[in-house]
């Protein structure tokens, strides 16, 4: 079968393959056998063939020896219940037999194909994710927290247990907090949010500290070859800010929940170029059709395969990778779509798409590699703040961290313009627009650093429930939006709350009314214009949007839950103000975004997301890179639906 | 920051403080280890600032170490799952580490602070509820058993056990019924009602001895101040009627779901009332703003915690406490609303409408102290109907005894009358009318003082699902309505019940039809007038209402689901037959109340609930206590939205 | 009260009890000591009675005293939790104790009533059904597979275990599938297909053995006397095409979802029929009136007890019985119906029914006893493809068997057409037409045998993702439909699969408009005819259901998730090319069954489902069995609702 894939993969110039991912059983057959002939075999004809090889430690998975021998190494849900051999992604993070086991798979993979040259990246694991409360992991939290807290008293002042009783005299009163413990109807819902809000950042680092010993491991044989695992986009359990640093490169796998949200997927793509400062990412998996993982598993549209790919690219990707190769016959994805389906044929149209945009990538060469995104407006994305929210008890759990976001993202997507999806952290110095929506958690210095963009002469947006909670997830002593009201001139007293069914209109200066929902904080300005006010309830007339002259800049507060024409309005009343808007901001639906190649060019791209063709004439002149013909500024464009369209702007 | 929150309370007239309600952790560190010095200078400063104090023993959670030390402290879960150390409400009822050491700690706060004059009341534990199924539990169970049984014959046959092969043979054979045992589908699905109907009672008594421990330690050194501890209205897992007597007075924490009930809160004041025979209660904790515990938590509107004080006291509150008085920092509870919020400011309009109160209250002085609700009418509030009634295994899960009491309750609500909620053991000798719907259980002597209700003049309404099992929750071998037939003068052989999308119309005795719904019995007079026939169906024609003449008076039997217009022509026909309609009967938003204090003055206390003005003519001459003014008879008084008017009747 | 019980029998003309159904903790009331004294009075009883004694060995649960001596006996379940004595079918079915304990009871019990010529059948366990997951289970697991698989390497191979890792190197590492380890989200979501079948196939055998074990431990004693147990229709969890042959007669239990389709419980007793290759089986319980375990329990309206009795008889029953004679008292199925309620009245209107049906089956004596139904429809039912299609992942949720499978017999049993539903290894050269709906796992020689009906002039009707998998869920490396292509005629590359609120039209071959949903598959016609084109999204235009010539026969092959009304037009082409139409295929709520005595008579069923009286011309000359008078062919039959005709065809 292997010759029959290596000439499909020629049809469809496939020149790269990831390798090994759960091949732990197959490398590792007991406890002191390596053996390595199968992926040898592997290797050695991907190598031959002239593939490029992204290879794999294979530890997303434990063998069923292993976890027969060693009970340890598998996971306690969040229920406390300890697992025996299943599924994958089953590794307890804090087990030592599983720390030590996987790393010295990864060693001897890496020492055994260290000097195949088709080797060009190493992955580490896979889709790392989900959580372990058992007492390996519980005495691992309290390492951790030792570490993070001097004493017991700064962590009872961090945790605030004096309220119900919690105060906690020595270190192992200390329990990972789970359903036995502080939670009830699952992980949201706790009684301390200061416990939870540290499990998470723990887990997170956890398996984070896997990655780092196979990467060491790999280290010791290959110190150069670049070593990546794959990311999950907007995946909440795990703090992607924390874990870049260790990472080579990003690698991400794309499995959008629907092919209704563009605007979801090109967030995405922002927020993993974000991770390593913009730098350039692989698009680890796609299906080339259906996910088998959902209860209803729609086909993908002919044509949109190639426009999603393309999306990648446009927003930072320098491979698109697929899985799956060839179909699997069993298990939980035999049904996930595949290049090579189970007949083997290479007369489906999904063949013949991939092969199409094989043949399309083979005639671009290298053109993309390594260019860059050129934003000027930076949008903020704070796994704390994601975590502090949605682990709250009140205002409101309709309040999701990703959907108020998204339609912040989704305004700056509609106007076209490129933005960097950035942590808190971040050099804000090159952004004229800095976006901060829901940042409920407010952290170091970046309040200073907000400021200082609206000092010289720059906008930042920020939304209702910011600004609340420290770090620890207590709430600042004074007027919300705490250190923020300051940038803001507004301070907030008190907020109302309601179902999704209460809309309460907003009536914008110069005229147009939205809807607010959800959120209704009743803004009191302390210096800052009135921009928005609510119309009906007892607070009909009191200020839901402020803006807030400060320095030579502007700080926005949008203290209601605006419609999407609510947020593209604050949106494009700051992008005007910098000339920001992009080329078509009239055409939602029709995507653009830029990239700069390391020689400067301009590469502009245009996607159009919509089931109809739309024209509009060339923003620029230039060539067009998929046919190679000149572009001229103002020349008719066609673009029919899910079609895309790439040039240089010279 | 105590001296702030002083000075607020001082100018929010704030006079009676509760402390210490979860300080067990504070007051004993470690098991050996007690430390007042906190709570000295909470106690101190709260004395030297003159303020009344309602001290608690500060048991409602355990603490760390104790968890940590004896996990016997903790609970086991209906699912099965021993809890580690978490949360509140945790303790195990039949732990006897925890019942040594809660009393401990309650005996040494009773023995320290109870020469302080300022301690107006003790506050044992806080909101008991929950349950434990831990094989101490399951052994306590079987000592309640053996009390009330007198042997494995008695027990199985209350429990019907010859059903499904569960003769006991042994008392050891008898387990905590839980998801590990008799259910399935959670707590209302259980195979031997019997049994689930016995650990509801159990667990009920188990966690009363808490509290009675509690209350003796305390009674060794402060034998007169009254103890109490905080009820929550109507709660299922307690039967406060077991409890009531153990209390000095009743008090409870008003957190309705939403603002759109205030005959519900009315029917929950009654209910406290009626639980020490009609003495007056505080409401010990309410919300100046919003909870933090539900989903969607919305602000309560302008007025609306005054209009709530004041409903409470109409009804018996002798006092009105908040939770919180400054907002926690940290935890669940951080966005849980306060008088005083993080900022510490005495500007909100929270703070104003608090203050705004409590001066209210300052001028009204002890005028309503200790008054009573003349009420001629009583409702029967069971908890053995209301369990056995939700954990049957048909005819209907549909069918909520909270909701079928409540809509007689609002029938009689806004007829404007005053009603006593009372346990079926309640003496009926003082009322005109008695309201039982859903008395699925039918103990003891009921069925003949109620039918001595009926001889003596009175009238007796009851409904569908009434008069079915006897106190084992075994069905009696009678005719439906079992020995409530007799006053009621029918006989059901059969019923139907259907899904809400079905209605069957009800065509009543002079005309008028409304809707039923959910129940359906067949109603087959044997001496009855048919009030009521069902119009659809096969059963068209069916009695689905009746009234029986018994003795003076009449027995009404109720077999349908009625809708609220149906309840309410039922029960303005009785009332009106006993002149007990209130003063505004036509206007339902109106709600009108009647306390008689000591001395013997009536009060008529008006509330708007209404989002409208209320125009009405005063229904008597008085005084305005709210201003002193005088009050005509007929003069027009007019209540705008949430408006308050209290007057003294002459 | 057993005296009252059996005058009432006796005006009811109830000649047939079933005793003894959960009697083990009367019979055994203690480790050594058996005790029947009881059981002999009431056998003693009944036979002096004369009725006829169905007699159970009791062991559907174990007593108490036996799950407290040998906590292996009870189960685990899928959660992994070990379940303490409770409800009911709680026996682990791999236990040594209870397979020894339960035979050795039912042993005695046959030794001592043998000789009773009034026993007419034994009664083994009840209901057969759940799972267990404990320890016990998952030997007897792995020693089922040592059986199924020569070695590990085979059993690898069938479950695709290089797929996440999971070579298995010793049988020991082999878990029982469950919420611990393959599973999330519940049974149906597995990480291994393979696994979770074979568990759920396993988990049937286990079950099987008990029934086995008892059976024979009966036999000792009783070589002659029917066994059997009672089945319950469409039960997913027992493959009770397995079970059948080790059963001398069939009997089932008839708890209808709903009062609404009829057709669904023909489907249920044809199944029940079929499992014994047409041999009459018996409807071991209904309700005379409502069930108690739903969470709404309609009434059964007038009439529908004895048509639903007689819908039984029209199917193949040869004796109806009811649960339960008398009301319980106490516990979960006392508001289940009876015969004979509460209060022991004969003058109810459900007494009268069941004796009105008494004296009914009275009049007709033995005239139905031993008839078979002359079927010439062959509709396939498969457990293996039940199971194989809901623990898929991929291609979507929604798709249920029985909803699919109720769709093509709701089409035939509209036609008036008597159906056999039948194993997949059924013999099939009796049919003309074989309907083979969603069968998904296509096993052994099934294709070949399909082949042969339509090479003989016969029908074959299959639907969308049949012919997907082998005996071990792996995908056949082939075109889809597997190994039913050639049949087929058809080659499927691609499918889309969608919510339910999305419609795809389909217009059929002569112009008709239907709706598709849910499932679309993309059929290429590779020789066969198209039928139906899809008309919208990107595919309208594609062959939605097509039909292919094979032999002197067709193989029809539906594409697409098609209405009621596209599939009754596929069916009624087949139907009317076969010239299989039933008299009144315009009259869809007229259901019309034929059976034929051992004598070769035809009997003739009309039932009257519908609300309304319908007229229609009888369809042959022969005598009213119900009446006694001649019918003559054409004669006007008048059909009032819920009415039953029953006459001779000569």
């Amino acid at each position: 079968m292997w010759e029959q894939d290596y000439r499909l993969f020629d049809a469809a110039r496939i020149d790269t393959v990831t390798v090994g991912v759960f091949s732990w059983a197959l490398t590792q057959p007991a406890p002191e056998v390596y053996d390595f002939s199968m992926l040898d075999r592997i290797v050695q004809r991907a190598a031959g063939e002239r593939r490029n090889i992204c290879l794999a430690t294979g530890t997303g998975a434990h063998p069923a020896w292993l976890a027969r021998a060693f009970p340890e190494v598998t996971r306690t849900d969040f229920e406390g219940r300890r697992h025996r051999f299943g599924q994958r992604h089953n590794s307890c993070p804090s087990s030592p037999v599983f720390r030590q086991l996987s790393a010295e798979v990864a060693r001897r993979i890496g020492e055994r194909y260290a000097d195949y040259p088709s080797i060009i990246a190493w992955h580490v694991g896979n889709e790392y994710g989900g959580a372990c409360y058992c007492d390996l992991c519980a005495a691992g939290f309290r390492d951790w927290l030792r570490k993070r807290y001097a004493n017991l008293d700064e962590l009872n002042a961090a945790w605030y247990t004096t309220f119900w009783s919690h105060t906690f005299t020595d270190w192992d009163q200390i329990e990972a907090p789970s359903a036995l413990t502080e939670h009830w109807r699952g992980p949201d819902h706790t009684a301390f949010q200061g416990i939870t809000l540290d499990y998470l950042r723990f887990m997170s680092d956890a398996m984070l500290t896997n990655f780092i010993d196979e990467k060491a491991a790999l280290r010791q044989s290959t110190p150069d070859t670049p070593v990546t695992t794959n990311f999950m986009g907007m995946y909440r359990p795990i703090d992607y800010h924390r874990w870049a640093a260790h990472l080579d490169f990003v690698s991400w796998d794309n499995y959008p929940p629907d092919d209704r949200s563009p605007a979801r997927m090109a967030l995405a793509h922002d927020l993993m170029r974000g991770l390593k400062d913009g730098q350039p990412f692989w698009l680890m998996e796609q299906t080339p059709s259906y996910t088998a993982s959902r209860d209803v598993n729609p086909l993908k549209r002919p044509g949109v395969m190639r426009l999603w790919s393309w999306q990648a690219m446009a927003h930072g990707a320098d491979a698109v990778l697929f899985f799956q190769m060839r179909a699997s016959r069993g298990a939980c994805e035999k049904y996930h779509g595949a290049v090579i389906g189970h007949a083997g044929r290479s007369d489906t149209r999904v063949f013949r798409e991939v092969s199409q945009l094989g043949a399309e990538l083979d005639r671009l060469g290298g053109a993309l590699l390594g260019a860059r995104t050129p934003a000027r407006v930076a949008l903020l994305f704070d796994w704390d703040s994601w975590w502090a929210l949605e682990i709250s008890d009140g205002p409101s759990r309709l309040v999701r961290y990703q959907q108020v976001v998204l339609s912040y993202y989704q305004a700056l997507w509609e106007a076209g313009v490129d933005v960097d999806v950035v942590a808190v952290t971040a050099d804000l110095a090159r952004y004229d627009v800095v976006v901060a929506p829901v940042l409920h958690m407010l952290k170091g210095d970046l309040a200073p650093r907000l400021e200082e963009v609206a000092k010289r002469g720059g906008s930042v947006v920020t939304t209702f429930l910011s600004g609340r909670v420290d770090e620890n997830d207590n709430a600042f002593l004074m007027d919300v939006p705490g250190p923020l009201g300051r940038l803001m001139g507004v301070r907030v007293d008190e907020w109302d709350v309601r179902g999704p069914e209460v809309v309460n209109p907003v009536r914008l200066r110069g005229g147009g009314k939205v809807a607010a929902q959800l959120v209704f904080e009743l803004v009191q300005p302390d210096g800052a214009e009135v921009m928005g006010t609510y119309q009906a309830d007892f607070y009909a007339g009191t200020a839901a949007v402020t803006r807030n002259a400060f320095g030579s800049g502007h700080g926005w507060y949008v203290g209601a839950g605006l419609d999407q024409a609510g947020v593209s309005w604050v949106i494009r009343q700051v992008l005007d103000r910098h000339e920001l808007m992009g080329p078509y901001p009239d055409l939602p639906d029709l995507e653009s975004a830029v990239r700069v190649t390391p020689e400067g060019e301009r590469l502009l791209f245009l996607l159009n997301h919509s089931a109809d063709a739309i024209d509009v004439p060339a923003p620029g002149a230039g060539v067009d890179l998929l046919t190679g013909r000149p572009v001229e500024r103002g020349q008719p464009l066609r673009l029919k639906p899910s079609a895309v369209h790439v040039q240089t702007m010279s």
